[in-house]
């Protein structure tokens, strides 16, 4: 057994005697101390884009809950803005980028991979002032939107229920949608090398809307896209994650990443029945399960660690939600904290 | 062979040389005499609360398009507005209720279910006046909203992404979530047997919102109440759709329905995996193909029908997006229209 933290462990294919935790969202609304760090602030962006407060952001849920992982303060929306399309976190509607792609020659406007992601240098030193505040106490995860997530936002310029007009992109102009997914999987390899170069220990890439995408048009354009990305890490020696929302039509096709996250929509069974016991798999719990009572947290949870078994990292099966309770939260925590595999006796694999 | 409609033919059970087809969405917006009809009036919901006129825009897409069964210009919202929260549509937004259920109390102040039913007497004159329309073309289909769905809207008051707002009333409030459901599930009984009574020859109930709750509370809340609903309905001799759309995970579990959609993100083998290859299933064009040429979109089309093989009523997986074109439409239409089970040697079954 080596001496890496658990997280670390649990992600290199080892054996852990429980599962490390963290949760997608940790750093955010659900704690005060985020809360009032954000109120001191003229928006979101100042936040995203000063790395000693992001650091700070990154480093409050490690403080208040104990996780086994901390991921970068930041957002999916700094390489589009970093390819040329500047983007405005307006509260109560969400993201808004006032100048999208509209036609295959607006893909000449954009910057190329490589400056694209020097201009995100915010992030780099985002990255190295969290690993600087943790200090050790745990790894520090790097993560980006995958090439069919960040192109949704390039071509409607907003969030959407369908993303009917990126999907019509897909359908109408298959070339260009393809020249463009391949820029953002190389801009988004090196932005990610950068972030693992300033520290980062893994990461993990969110394809948000892969759900959106019938089974067809995912294998022919989401699924080569990130692979191109996460194909290209292949020599970092860091482990990556792949979390793509809404496809588990599609679990088990890809072979690039070290782990795969399963949302909360996917039964454990189902993900264990397409990837096999020995991968390993992140998730799931419903971020909705943290709105019960800590009984009935820790309830679900020991039901999913065991659903799941070993070759498993404790999240959500989605982002945590903003009005969820701390309670609950520390529930989640104390619970994966407290359980050990060699009590399960069924998973003597 | 009967002589009843292929539709008909098709939801008993019975083998038709090809599939029938008909659009979810396509009494709307794709419809140049559809948006002339809209244009004349004061806002949607005249045009649902008017059955000459719903009757109108019920047949357009039959006069236009050939389809081989026409549904009622409704909306799921009319269920909530007759238990006594009415809805608002508002362009550009959506559905907007200025009451919503805040807490277990404001039940009490709801209709019972056959009152709530009764006031909706527009929507059985909207079914009278479709069928004597229609003239025997085609038959015509009765839809609600499944009782989750509506439950949403009634807790939520508008649309969302996750509607974690009534995620949480499930958590929060386990017994009331239930009471509300039933009453639901009741009214919605009722008043899919009053469309039946006005002329209805199949119904169809849609569980839009299905996909966002995780196995776990979709089985215990929302696949009950849907169960209840069309378990009141089998004296009816009237066949019954459920489609519940993101749920692929609980594929089979309900008995109570004579055919059941199949969203456009499950591929068809698993849906036939699920059911057998003698459950009659519905669907699952992705909206977004329709975006291609007509070429593209009968290579998809007969694609699909050879997947789904007999026992199968060609359809989209989610409903026609607004700016979708006629020809695509059309091309889809045609295509299943010239498709021949027999010819296509591989389900000789």
């Amino acid at each position: 057994m080596s001496n890496s933290p658990l997280f670390l462990k649990a992600l290199s294919g080892e054996r852990t005697e429980r599962p490390p935790i963290w949760m997608m969202r940790q750093a955010g609304r659900i704690l005060p101390e985020y809360r009032a760090l954000r109120a001191s602030l003229s928006g979101f962006k100042e936040l995203v884009e000063t790395p000693e407060l992001a650091a700070e952001a990154t480093c409050q849920p490690i403080d208040r809950l104990g996780v086994d992982a901390a991921i970068v303060f930041s957002d999916i929306l700094t390489v589009p803005e970093g390819l040329g399309l500047p983007y405005e976190m307006i509260p109560g509607f969400g993201p808004k980028f006032p100048k999208t792609i509209e036609s295959p020659a607006d893909l000449d406007k954009l910057v190329g991979p490589q400056d694209a992601a020097d201009s995100l240098e915010y992030v780099y030193g985002a990255v190295a002032a969290s690993v600087k505040r943790l200090n050790g106490r745990v790894p520090l995860i790097g993560f980006a939107g995958a090439p069919w997530t960040i192109f949704c936002y390039m071509i409607e310029g907003q969030g959407s229920k369908t993303f009917s007009k990126a999907r019509k992109w897909l359908m109408q102009e298959p070339v260009a949608s393809q020249r463009l997914l391949n820029l953002i999987a190389d801009t988004t390899a090196i932005y990610l090398k950068a972030q693992i170069a300033a520290g980062a220990q893994a990461v993990q890439l969110f394809d948000s809307w892969a759900g959106v995408l019938s089974p067809k048009l995912y294998h022919e354009f989401a699924l080569p896209a990130s692979r191109r990305t996460l194909a290209q890490l292949s020599d970092e020696q860091t482990p990556r994650i792949l979390f793509a929302k809404g496809a588990s039509h599609s679990m088990g096709l890809v072979e690039e990443a070290d782990a795969y996250g399963v949302d909360w929509t996917t039964p454990a069974a189902s993900a264990r029945a397409a990837y096999g016991d020995l991968t390993v798999l992140q998730g799931n719990l419903d971020p909705a399960a943290l709105y019960g009572t800590p009984e009935n947290v820790s309830t679900e949870v020991n039901a999913m660690l065991k659903d799941f078994g070993p070759h498993h990292i404790a999240n959500l099966g989605h982002g945590l939600y903003p009005d969820t309770q701390l309670p609950a939260v520390e529930a989640f925590v104390e619970t994966v904290k407290a359980f050990r595999y060699a009590d399960a006796a069924a998973f003597a694999k």
